[in-house]
C-alpha cells in the first residue's frame, strides 16, 4: 500500500492507524530478522503515535498526507530520547536530546514512527556489510546488497516494512539504495531541506531526502521535509512549492537530455536499455529527447572525493582521536585518507565545483533534465568485490557510485526511480537530473513515467522462499 | 587639502580640477623618488580626467563628492589598460582589460586617476622592503616604514600626493599604514564592498577599503565603494546607507568597551595613553566606557593565519608552480608553508571563526564599539626585525599585525584613525572596532573625535631637510 492509498483508505474510515502500523510491525517481526533493515525498532512509540493519530483524525483535525501513516528514519537523524548510531559504535549509546528538523517535520505532520533504519557506518562505510551491526539485504534477493548508505531505509520501503523512510544523500546514498531495491529516491537540491540534527559527513554534499514506493509518495514526503530552517545555516530561504505532481500528466514540451558519454559508458547493456526504454515512454508522453555532451564526470567524482574526504576527516577528528579503535577498518582508512588532503587541494575543489555548476547551468538551458542511469548495473551479490562492466572488471563500490556522486558536487536535484527489471528479476534505476530547485518537475516526469509503466513491489515471498537468513560472509 | 574641501573649492570655483590634479602631479614628482608611494604614475590619464571633470562640472553635471578629485589605486585593482602589478614581478607585466569594481565605482564618481599605490609583494610580503620594487618610505620619517599591505596608499595621502587611496585589508593591511602614516582607514564589513577585479589573496579575508586624510573623506569614499555587486560572489545584498556623519555630533548614548585583555598588552605605553586618551574624549563627548573581555586573541590571529596561509597558497598554486624564481623569498616560504596546510585544519579554523563571531556578536550586545590600539608602537624603522614591548624583544612584523589580523577573520568593520603622535612626532593610531555592518556608526565616532582633536599632517618638509633618498638597505 502507498502512503497516498492509505492517506485515502484512513480518511474512507477502511482502516486505522492502528491498523496500518500493527500490519507494519508484524511484517518487520517477520521480515527484519532476516532484511536487518531496521537498526532499532520503536514499536511502543509507533502504536502510541497511531493512537494519538486515530484520536486526533477522529476528532477531525487532519494534519495531512502523512497523518497516521508509518514510516522510518534513517538513523543518523537524531530522533529525541531514541537510539541514534550513525551505523556506528562511536555513536553506539547515543540518545539524542531534541529531533532532528526532519524527524520533527514528520512528527507534526502525524507520522507513526516505526523506528530508526540501518545504514553503513557514519553513512560512510564502503563495503556492503556493517562491522558493528551487520549487513541489510535486499529484499529482491536476500543474498545481494540494498545498496547505501540509506540501505536499511531502501530495503524497509522495498519490502514494504515501513509505508515512507527518510534517507541522506552525499555521494548517492538514497539513490543507490533506491535503484537497487526498486523504490522512488529523492535527492534534493542542496539547501532544500534542513539538515538540523542529521550527524553530518560532507557537509558541503550532504542532502536530506525520502525513499518511497511511488514517485506520489515522494513528492508527498517532500512537501512536508522541505522548508527553510533558520537553525540550520546551510538552509535555503525557497518561496513555499506543493510538490505533489498533477493527475493526468502531459510532458509536451519538455526537452530530456540523453548524454552521449560517461553516463552511458561501461553499464550492463539492461541498464542502458532501460533508461533508455524510460526515456521512448517519456517521448510517448509528449517529450523530445535530445542528445547532449556532459562535463567529464570522472573529474566530477575526483572533485566529490576530495571534498568528502576533507570534510569527513574534518568531522571526525575528534571522535577519531579518542576512540580510534571504535571505528571499522574502512572508515578509519578513509579518514585517515581525508586528513592528508591539503587545503590547497579542497580549494581548489571547490573553485572547479563553481566551474562545473556554470558548464551545467549551460546545459541546463538546452535541455529540463538529463535521463541517466543511477547504478551501473543491478545490486551485487554481498560480498562482491568486483564487476564486469564494458568487458572490463571494476571495482564493486566504484562502479555503485560512479553515475550519483558528481550530482552532489554540482549540488543538483535527482530523481531515481525504477525503470524496469533486469533478467532474474532485480530492479534497475532511472536517474533523472535536474537544475537547481526542480524537484516539481523531475517529480511531476517521474509521475508521469509511473502512471504509463506501474508499479514493481519486491517479491518477498520468493525472496523469504529462496535463502533465509543466510550468514553475511563466510 | 581634504577631499571635502576640495570639492567645495571645486563648486565655488575657486580652483579646477585640472588646478588640483597639476599640483598633486607636481608633489609625487618631487616626492614620490623619495617615498615610492608609487608604482605606476598616469600623469596624462590624470589630466584627461581632470579636464573632462572640468568639462563636466562648468556644464552642471556634477557626480558628486569625488567629481574631479585627484585619487590613487592600490596596485591590486585592476584598472584596463593600466599596469597592474600587485607589487609582484608575476605581475610585473600585467596590464587588465577590465576595472575592477572599486575602480570603476571612482570613475563613475568623476574621480582622477593619479596612478596606482606600492605595496607588498602581492599584498603578502612580509618584509618592509619589496624585493622587487623597493621599500616604501614613511611621510613622517623617511628611515622608517609606512606599513602595509597598502604602504603606498597610506603614504599618498599622508604626505598629500593624493586626496585619497583605496587600499585591501586582509590581515591588516588597511589599518597598518593608516596608523604608522597617521591617516584614516577603514576596512569595511566582509561582503560591504565589491572585490570584482582585485587581485585575491585570502579570499575568506580580504576586504577593499579607503585610506583617507579624515573621517569624513574616508566616509565619502565608502559612499563611492560600498553597494552589491552581482558579479562578485562575496558581495553581500545591504540596502543603501548615506556614510557620511552629520555636522555636529554627540555620542551621548553609546557604549564603548575597553578590553581588559589582549588588546592593551605589550603595548608601547605611549599606544596605550593615547588610546585611553581618545576613550576619555569621547566620553567627554556623551559616550559610556566600559571595561570588557574579549575571547583570546592569540587563538583569533592563528585561526587567521591558517586562512589566510592556506588561500594564498591556493590562489598562487598556478603562478608558484610555473614562476617559483619571480617570487621574493619571503612570499615564496609563505606560500610553501600553506601548501602544508591539511584541509581538516583549515575547516576546523573556519568553524572556530563562526564560534568566535558569535562570542562577539554577543560582546556588541553589550558595547557599541570596542577602543583598542592598531598597532602595539609606532612606525618602526626600515629594515628593523625586533621591538621592545611589555619587556619582551617581539618581531617587529608580528607585533605590527597583533592587533589588527583577528578583526578579518571575524569579518568585522574597523576604523583606523590617528590617536596623537608619539615623542619623536610619529603617529600613533586608534582602532574603533564594531558588529558587522556598523561602518556608519564607526564614523561618526571617529568624526566626533576628529572635530574635537584636529587633524595633523605629516611633516614633509623636516623629512625632506632630514634624510633624502637614502638607499633602502646596505
Amino acid at each position: 500500500m502507498t502512503v497516498l492509498e492509505a492517506a485515502a483508505a484512513l480518511r474512507e474510515g477502511k482502516l486505522s492507524s492502528v491498523d496500518l502500523t500493527l500490519d507494519c510491525l508484524q511484517l518487520i517481526k517477520e521480515w527484519n530478522p532476516r532484511l536487518n533493515a531496521f537498526q532499532t525498532i520503536t514499536a511502543e512509540r509507533a502504536l502510541e503515535d497511531a493512537r494519538r493519530a486515530d484520536r486526533e483524525l477522529a476528532a477531525g483535525a487532519d494534519r495531512g498526507v502523512f497523518h497516521g501513516i508509518p514510516i522510518a528514519h534513517k538513523d543518523l537523524f537524531c530522533t529525541k530520547g531514541i537510539l541514534t548510531t550513525s551505523g556506528s559504535k562511536v555513536f553506539g549509546g547515543f540518545v539524542p536530546r531534541e529531533d532532528a528538523a526532519v524527524v520533527e517535520r514528520f512528527a507534526a505532520a502525524g507520522a507513526v514512527l516505526l523506528g530508526k533504519t540501518a545504514m553503513h557506518e557514519h553513512a560512510f562505510g564502503i563495503t556492503s556489510n556493517n562491522p558493528h551491526y551487520g549487513a541489510v539485504r535486499n529484499p529482491w534477493d536476500l543474498e545481494r546488497i540494498p545498496g547505501g548508505s540509506s540501505g536499511g531505509s531502501g530495503a524497509a520501503v522495498a519490502a514494504g516494512l515501513a509505508l515512507l523512510a527518510t534517507g541522506s544523500d552525499t555521494g548517492g546514498s538514497i539513490r543507490v539504495p533506491a535503484s537497487y531495491c526498486g523504490v522512488v529516491g529523492l535527492k534534493p537540491t542542496f539547501g532544500l531541506v534542513s539538515k538540523r540534527g542529521a550527524l553530518p559527513l560532507g557537509f558541503s554534499l550532504d542532502t536530506a531526502g525520502p525513499l518511497a514506493a511511488t514517485v506520489r509518495d515522494a513528492a508527498a514526503a517532500l512537501n512536508v521535509m522541505a522548508g527553510h530552517d533558520p537553525l540550520d545555516p546551510s538552509s535555503a530561504k525557497r518561496p513555499f512549492e506543493d510538490y505533489m505532481p498533477p493527475e493526468r500528466i502531459d510532458l509536451t514540451g519538455l526537452t530530456i537530455g540523453l548524454p552521449r558519454n560517461f553516463f552511458f559508458e561501461k553499464l550492463d547493456p539492461q541498464v542502458d536499455n532501460a533508461v533508455h526504454l524510460m526515456a521512448y515512454v517519456a517521448q510517448d508522453l509528449g517529450a523530445t529527447l535530445r542528445e547532449v555532451r556532459v562535463p567529464d564526470g570522472e573529474q566530477l567524482n575526483a572533485i566529490a572525493q576530495i571534498c568528502l574526504l576533507a570534510e569527513a576527516a574534518s568531522v571526525h577528528e575528534p571522535y577519531l582521536r579518542k576512540q580510534r579503535s571504535a571505528y571499522g577498518e574502512d572508515v578509519r582508512a578513509l579518514l585517515d585518507m581525508g586528513r592528508l588532503i591539503p587545503a590547497t587541494d579542497y580549494l581548489q575543489a571547490q573553485r572547479l565545483r563553481r566551474r562545473m555548476l556554470k558548464v551545467y547551468s549551460i546545459l541546463f538551458r538546452e535541455v529540463d533534465c538529463l535521463f541517466v542511469p543511477c547504478t551501473p548495473m543491478a545490486a551485487p551479490l554481498i560480498g562482491q568485490n568486483q564487476v564486469l562492466l564494458g568487458g572490463e572488471m571494476e571495482d564493486v563500490r566504484l562502479a555503485t557510485t560512479r553515475l550519483v556522486r558528481g550530482v552532489n558536487a554540482l549540488g543538483l536535484p535527482a530523481l531515481a526511480m525504477p525503470a524496469g527489471q533486469a533478467q532474474g528479476s532485480l530492479p534497475l534505476g532511472l536517474q533523472i537530473i535536474g537544475p537547481a530547485w526542480s524537484e516539481a518537475r523531475l517529480l511531476r516526469i517521474g509521475a508521469a513515467l509511473e502512471d504509463r509503466i506501474g508499479v514493481s513491489r519486491a517479491p518477498l515471498s520468493a525472496a523469504r522462499a529462496g535463502q533465509a537468513n543466510t550468514p553475511v560472509e563466510s
